[in-house]
């Protein structure tokens, strides 16, 4: 049976409940240890991908090691069909939903990326995205290259998770509320939703380089991976179609900033992320076919931001 | 049942038998006769859309009356339901399938606009849309306002029919190549196909005001109804999605010229443009949402070729 994404007159709600156990410092079950872990991820998906930029950012490569599923996942689970042989070499897994079961075996929700898999075992230990950036920076301090971002100052946290939690339910998660919107109304308002949110980003990227001033942050990650893909798939695929990200002048050249950026656009694959949505979504793009489009030079030009 | 537009693994392939009767001055069967016909068009339609620009262009609106269809049709037949009770004040149908039954009760083909319609036996003379724009301007010439503009120039007529074969087969019918295409590898030659055309106009008109030069011709007109649908249902319903015309320098201010210029502008209608790709093509859009953008705005900007 064809998963069905998009449902006839509903609005679009995602499902927030995760398996949420935490890798803490001090935690006896899931203590931080170099080399117990494994990130399991993928180029496609944007909540993967904070974690995967994240990781890169802080050089926690050598402490934690990362799995790649392929974009396009089966009916129930991601995959390691990148890897020789079809099989993830750390964990032996053909699917993701194996970690999910080893962790429990009567797992009956999603099985999703990011998720942080316990290499002895083989169980996931979370795959709850938000506490897994954050605790890559505040638990794994021990372990970040010397030169590793601020990525969550201390003195902007409040103003911080405001941003952040209004980007979440207005932008990275308005997307999707369009693109599922079950009825032309629920489509209509989240339309609307969306673009009065990146108004706002756009106005207030005016005189910030970055989204809290002249440092990237927590913040600026979880943005990226949405207008990253927002050309490419949400902007077609999804309908978020007012202006293309490379038709907003402000929040266009921000984007371009952070993908010029390293551990940004090095971790973009526009290739999986089209084949991702455009494949997986089946009742959104019955025939299967997946855009040439859009010309990807746009994002190596210039972005003259340094002076913002 | 549903109809398909997209048939799996094949390319798509444009029915092009038409009822070819023609109105002409010479004609014993269908002369030109004011008052006598009734063009059916839908603002929706490209196809239509230039009947009705050429009408209005040439002053025809007095000798040939027009009635016009709604967006979307029922399962096999355009439908009057913008009319008061649903029906054509003149030729008191319903559905436009009437008057190809009347013309033909085996009629079996597709029911298809811009049709002329002679008003007392209500039976279609013709549905053969580019001899029904050529005939409006050669043989009703009797019946043209004094300054209709010469969309045939005698000494251009050689490369103008060049030019319209090429932009009919790669633009015009190129975008419903892309989004009709019913394999990941037709579209894919399509969408080269459709930009590999479009690159050549951008040159064309870099030093052209028009296609064939300084004035208006028929190939404007056919040029110009494919362009003004381009961002609004080509990039993202048909994925011809390498650049918006809004991002194209030279087609898009083209068009723009085009659009505020009186009878182009003026007869299109985004509104009925959208709900007829995105209701009509159920196999494509099973959700039935219409995008609520692009921008129109973009259509009344400044273009600057007054200079080219």
């Amino acid at each position: 049976m064809t998963p069905s994404y998009v449902e006839a007159g509903k609005d679009f709600r995602r499902d927030m409940k995760y398996l949420s156990d935490r890798i803490t410092r001090t935690s006896s079950e899931w203590p931080v240890e170099p080399g117990r872990y494994r990130l399991v991820a993928a180029r496609a998906c944007p909540w993967a991908n904070r974690a995967i930029i994240v990781r890169q950012l802080l050089g926690l490569e050598d402490a934690l090691s990362m799995g790649l599923c392929g974009p396009v996942h089966d009916e129930d689970s991601w995959t390691f069909d990148l890897d020789p042989g079809g099989v993830d070499p750390v964990l032996g897994y053909k699917r993701l939903q194996e970690a999910y079961l080893a962790r429990d075996p009567d797992y009956a929700r999603g099985i999703t990326v990011p998720a942080i898999v316990d290499i002895p075992t083989g169980a996931v230990v979370t795959n709850d995205f938000p506490w897994i950036t954050h605790d890559l920076f505040f638990e794994w301090r021990e372990f970040h290259r010397p030169d590793a971002p601020d990525l969550w100052p201390a003195d902007q946290r409040e103003e911080m998770q405001e941003v952040m939690d209004r980007v979440f339910t207005e932008v990275n998660n308005g997307v999707y509320r369009c693109g599922f919107a079950g009825s032309q109304r629920a489509y209509d308002k989240a339309y609307d939703r969306l673009f009065a949110a990146l108004d706002w980003l756009e106005e207030r990227l005016a005189h910030r380089r970055y989204l809290m001033g002249d440092a990237i942050t927590e913040a600026d990650i979880r943005l990226f991976t949405t207008l990253a893909r927002f050309d490419a798939v949400y902007h077609g695929h999804f309908k978020c179609n007012r202006t293309k990200l490379s038709e907003m002048p402000v929040l266009g050249a921000y984007a371009r900033d952070l993908f010029q950026t390293p551990a940004f656009g090095e971790n973009i694959d526009f290739d999986q992320i089209k084949r991702h949505y455009y494949l997986v979504h089946e009742d959104i793009n019955p025939s299967g076919v997946v855009p040439k489009g859009p010309l990807e030079s746009w994002w190596s030009e210039p972005h003259g931001r340094e002076s913002v």
